[in-house]
């Protein structure tokens, strides 16, 4: 048997069954009026950022990153939780748009803007964190035709990574941002041609369980954007701090502790550069905001015996829970958080290997894991689905569409 | 520097550009509207199917499995070209339909159908291929209450598998298919329910180069195929030997040996076992057959140096080309054959890395590769994207939506 990740804390059974905001999830599925089904907890996602907002000091401004999870009205209850949303393409612009968010709530970063992208978000008062030089000639040029001045901070490609995070987005030759000694002189050309300049945003890495390697990373991120500062000049407005805030997905996965995080930006700020002094912060997350409050619920069509091996064969799979799979971006398959959901509070008594219904051998929801004996129609839930699933599976892979998702 | 993965043979340059179908891809990008573009080939597809009908034994049929690409007018031209299709779900059902496929001409093979499939499938003539006796009953089930005598072959789990396969999908337990030994009693019983039993499906692997272990697998196969039926007590009308044709894709892969398979294949059947006398054959490809057919084309929207390195970000990437970016069921990545696709006969003078516009470091599509020297507007063409590319990504992921296709 191989262990399961671990189920986040708070889930709790009503009749033995898996409850979502006090709903048990045969109803929501019957609401849902069909499976495979994305769960959304609002009291979840508003839970962490209570939790947010007490651990970390009050000045710090709480930001989404919208590619966690574009789901419309998620977008929509985030609007009254969250202060900023930081968005990846055109196509987010358009979401956070039709969610009724104000576009100077709103920053744009991504290494490939195209000019209709950069229009739009220009004409919108999005503010661009600009990823190159090149990326800011295109976007003065396009703000000179529309004639406004255009928001722009600039996106820093820092000389530290996140320690123990799952992607490095710093350190070293990257894609994304501007390597930080170019930042100062690009600065004070933005400042020179009339743009609202907006400041920074350092993104070091991401999915770090670590506390202290978070802090370190942000001590490190607020004494670079006072160098810059110094070096260009200019007080930044704001500075985006990056997020990296990890949730536990694997056996042996501790939570992240955030009063560690919180407190140690707090003695930070006591100690703030004078070329910060009147800047503005902010934290950028999707995971840590959306990806525990989110659980994949999906049917067991067949139950078959494979050469004394159980197969709990699923409506679901990786065209919906890439990640899950172990497919994307993966070196080593290891199980996520899965349960029977309709027999949520029985014992263990097999082990069961949970695969999807594509025809693939790499469409495995739980690998050899344990579990109360499933039957056909029975549901398996797939937990810290929040975030990075049904936007980031290939839904169309052998012929079988999204997902039903709904927010409760 | 890093190599890049062999250009399929074939491809030309006209004043220097990238051609498919005697059409330079800017033309191609004009008449498609935008990119990123797929762009499928009929001359290589239909080329590709002659030099399969030349090698192989002419009494084995030629199958295209739909989920390698299932773009309409790719299936339509295809109907002229195979002799059947192999579907993985309701939706490839209504894919096959939409381009005018008949039914009978169709078999279904999949780990998860629901009942809502089989219903559609049986009524509409579809072969099913079976993956458990569970899955048997539910179809004998349903075509009871349609009042039809169901077409259902039984798909093997062979106690062997594909060598050298990328993919196996036999040799142990398996959520694919009937355990062999099982499988003599299944035909019984379906011949006794009075179901239309069309044979055997076994399938051990796929994404093979070497063309002894493919012999070495068809001949495995025959002889289960006929151990199976000796002990059914009845010739099946039809074996589908399965596929696990590879194409390459990495440096240093080497083509398939295709005359060396059709050689072995054309021995096997000098020899037939009594057993499969009268049984007709046939061989289920996907990735071989359209593999190499296929162009993927994402412009530069920005060039920049980052420590030195040289990143051409395009407005493609994973969303389109997960495989190719090396983060779709890969241990290590490797790079895809990928050329600056107007430059196409420019010597190489830089090395660069190609990315996607996604804000992700998984978002690559070649690492430290050698090319001309590119600039902001030029195409980048990703070969080897005619199988398991448009589907099989997850389209959605950022905000991006589904690349144009187009059949030339």
């Amino acid at each position: 048997m191989k262990p399961l990740g671990p189920i986040p804390a708070g889930f709790v059974a009503i009749d033995g069954e898996l409850a979502i905001g006090g709903h048990k999830v045969s109803d929501l599925v019957v609401q849902a009026g069909r499976t495979p089904l994305f769960i959304y907890s609002r009291d979840r996602i508003a839970g962490r950022v209570a939790e947010l907002r007490a651990a970390l000091p009050a000045q710090v401004a709480l930001n989404y990153a919208v590619k966690a999870n574009p789901f419309g009205p998620l977008l929509q209850a985030m609007a009254g939780l969250v202060d900023g949303f930081d968005i990846a393409s055109g196509g987010e612009l358009a979401m956070v748009t039709a969610a009724g968010i104000d576009p100077a709530r709103v920053s744009f970063a991504g290494p490939g803007k195209r000019d209709s992208e950069l229009e739009a978000a220009i004409s919108a008062g999005v503010t661009l964190n600009l990823e190159s030089e090149g990326e800011a000639d295109r976007a003065l040029t396009i703000a000179g035709r529309l004639d406004v001045s255009p928001r722009l901070a600039v996106r820093v490609n820092p000389d530290f990574d996140l320690k123990g995070s799952g992607m490095k987005m710093g350190g070293g030759a990257k894609p994304f941002g501007i390597d930080a000694e170019r930042v100062p002189t690009l600065v004070k050309r933005l400042l020179a041609a009339g743009a609202d300049w907006r400041g920074f945003h350092i993104f070091a890495g991401s999915q770090a369980l670590d506390a202290a390697a978070i802090a370190e990373t942000q001590a490190e991120t607020i004494a670079l954007a006072a160098r810059l500062a110094d070096e260009a000049g200019a007080q930044p407005p704001k500075v985006n701090l990056g997020g990296g805030f990890g949730i536990p997905y694997f056996p042996g996965d501790l939570p992240l502790d955030l009063s560690a995080v919180g407190e140690a930006l707090g003695a930070q700020f006591q100690r703030l550069p004078t070329e910060l002094a009147g800047t503005g912060f902010c934290i950028e997350l999707g995971r840590y905001l959306v990806g525990e409050a989110g659980v994949y619920l999906t049917r067991v069509v067949d139950r078959k015996l494979s050469h004394g091996e159980v197969y709990l064969v699923t409506d679901g799979g990786l065209h919906h829970q890439l990640a899950a799979s172990g497919n994307f971006g993966t070196v080593v398959r290891r199980n996520y958080p899965v349960a029977i959901a309709n027999r949520f509070d029985a014992p263990v008594d097999e082990e069961a290997t949970v695969v999807g219904c594509l025809c693939t051998p790499l469409d495995r929801l739980a690998d050899k894991g344990g579990f109360p004996r499933a039957e056909v129609g029975d549901l398996v839930a797939v937990f810290c689905a929040g975030a990075y699933g049904a936007s980031a599976s290939p839904a169309m892979f052998l012929g079988q569409g999204p997902a039903a998702e709904l927010l409760v």
